[in-house]
């Protein structure tokens, strides 16, 4: 049986920014054999994920450097063929780091989640049911902790993060302000994901003017995905007691060395403001909850989201320089 | 009688940075009438503080821009002499807003308390049972939050507020980490404060290299007084979960424009910290449970203090520079 081979996207070379194609090859190898504890995943849909520069190009980040010859590292949904953990049974399906290749061998520690929303796609477990979802969901809710009528700006509004933080906001009685970048993107914002308002940093408009326009009250909570001019213009406008959640920073291909900017210390001392750094995966106790609700809203129409699907696992190469080019229409995944 | 003649200090010119003695005029006035609801105070102590600058010459400040002709807005502390507020009654001491000045008509609003610690001196309610003691307390307990075995580093350490973070950093269990300017101060934060390491940022060893070796374990809660290079150098070795309280930001002496430096975002976001602006003023409402705690520890010789008296009114327009010159030891004061 053919498709009982094993193909893996490997990184062949490291960039200094952005990953291209060049950078990785894709390789045969066997299905892996089990350890205790252990369940062979088949998976079905791979993640790209803007993350994913920064755990191949910077030295310092949340998780070891992926090094040249490694399978890359990458969110996938799949389901279970075999399984020597008691916990999993073969034909459940789960979501977690399994890596861009058709099989996995997972330990628990691998392992995110079941994935037991059987009526809805199972592709939504990478996207508004997965990583970007669940990010939305606590960084808005746990690290900017939104009051209802408040103003909450998010940066790379029309993305699969971004689009969840900004209907979550709306959900909670907020005024939202999306920041994208282009037409179509402002569109969808406006369109499809409910914004009260939305601004296109690529206009040759001046940012602080539209933020201005956009936020007559000020600005309460920022979801912040690029740093950059866009986390600078929306600084300047931040109310007393905002919170600014720092989620990515899309703007920058590398943090080595350190980006220069404007300091924030004075104004978030004259703000009495809190920047704050959050990763999903410290919040794995509680996703449970948060896929309740996520799945919930997404039942009831309030949570849309947008997938663009590639397909075969010779995508996944391009993927997180399509991601970079905003080359991507939604939530960008790899079918297998 | 001569002395009930009221001389107020007022801002004759703005400066761009540091306020000289020269920017400032002393002037004779009437003893103010009292409206409904006010008290008039005879100040015994005024306060010289390194925010001062700040109300002076930055645009966007949390408090109106002191205007030209303008008394000095400072914190002082006398006793009332007249009430017109059945709240306070004359002979009661109090502490607040009530200028440079040796008269003042003070609402409820200038009120920041009355001083009823008998058995201590009545300039502690300047120092280390006033502002300098509540803005450390506060801004430690409630913005650091540090937990026992932490390490706990603070710029400005041998500082009217920094003295105090390190004692209370101490009280609470944490390793503490004092960062100063020179030898002698150096020397105080290890022998009058009880530090468990010193650094004196004017050296000429690398400031890195210093706190590695002063934090073996990272960096839990970091106190910052400064803003600039150190700033930067704590940053560079905090611990996941870090807290970082934005008290200060002495070694600038403008933020008009905001100053540029290396961006925090994606440090903040990998060690997940929480960057945060604090005002001693938002926690008046837990003042009085503050200065309790405060009071007991400087009774039982646990909160030790310095103080450096300047006698005569004449000499508060010298008194910021000499701050920003680094030329007080202790919590600088003007004695009436």
């Amino acid at each position: 049986m053919d498709t009982l081979q094993n193909r893996q996207v490997w990184l062949a070379s490291r960039p200094n920014g952005i990953p291209a194609t060049t950078d990785f090859a894709v390789r045969k190898a066997d299905i892996p054999k089990l350890g205790e504890g252990e369940i062979l995943v088949r998976n079905r849909f791979l993640s790209a994920d803007p993350a994913m520069r920064g755990w191949i190009v910077d030295k310092s980040t949340y998780w070891p450097r992926i090094e040249i010859g490694d399978t890359m590292r990458s969110f996938a949904v799949g389901e279970i063929v075999e399984s020597r953990n008691p916990d999993y049974a073969a034909g459940e399906r789960v979501m977690g780091l399994f890596g861009w290749q058709d099989f996995a061998a997972a330990g628990a520690a691998q392992i995110t989640r079941k994935v037991t929303e059987d009526d809805l796609p199972l592709s939504l477990a990478l996207g508004v049911l997965g990583v970007n979802g669940l990010t939305a969901y606590f960084g808005l809710l746990d690290v900017g902790r939104p009051k209802s009528g408040e103003t909450v700006v998010v940066s790379t509004a029309a993305g699969g993060v971004g689009s969840a933080v900004g209907q979550i906001a709306r959900i909670r009685g907020c005024r939202t302000v999306g920041v994208a970048g282009g037409p179509d993107k402002v569109r969808q914002c406006l369109e499809q994901f409910g914004y009260d308002a939305a601004i296109d940093y690529k206009a040759p408009s001046d940012l602080d003017d539209a933020l201005r326009r956009a936020c007559p009250g000020g600005i309460d909570v920022f979801f912040d995905n690029t740093s950059g001019a866009i986390h600078d213009a929306v600084l300047r406008q931040i109310n007393v007691g905002a919170r600014i959640a720092i989620c990515g920073t899309a703007s920058y291909a590398s943090w080595e060395p350190w980006n220069q900017g404007p300091r924030p210390e004075r104004h978030l001392l004259v703000t009495r403001a809190i920047m704050q750094g959050f990763l999903v995966t410290d919040f794995a106790p509680r996703f449970r909850e948060a896929i309740d609700d996520l799945a919930g809203w997404v039942r009831e129409g309030r949570l849309k989201y947008r997938e663009h699907i590639l397909d075969g696992i010779e995508q996944a190469p391009g993927s997180i320089e399509k991601l970079y080019a905003g080359g991507n229409d939604g939530k960008l995944l790899i079918r297998l």
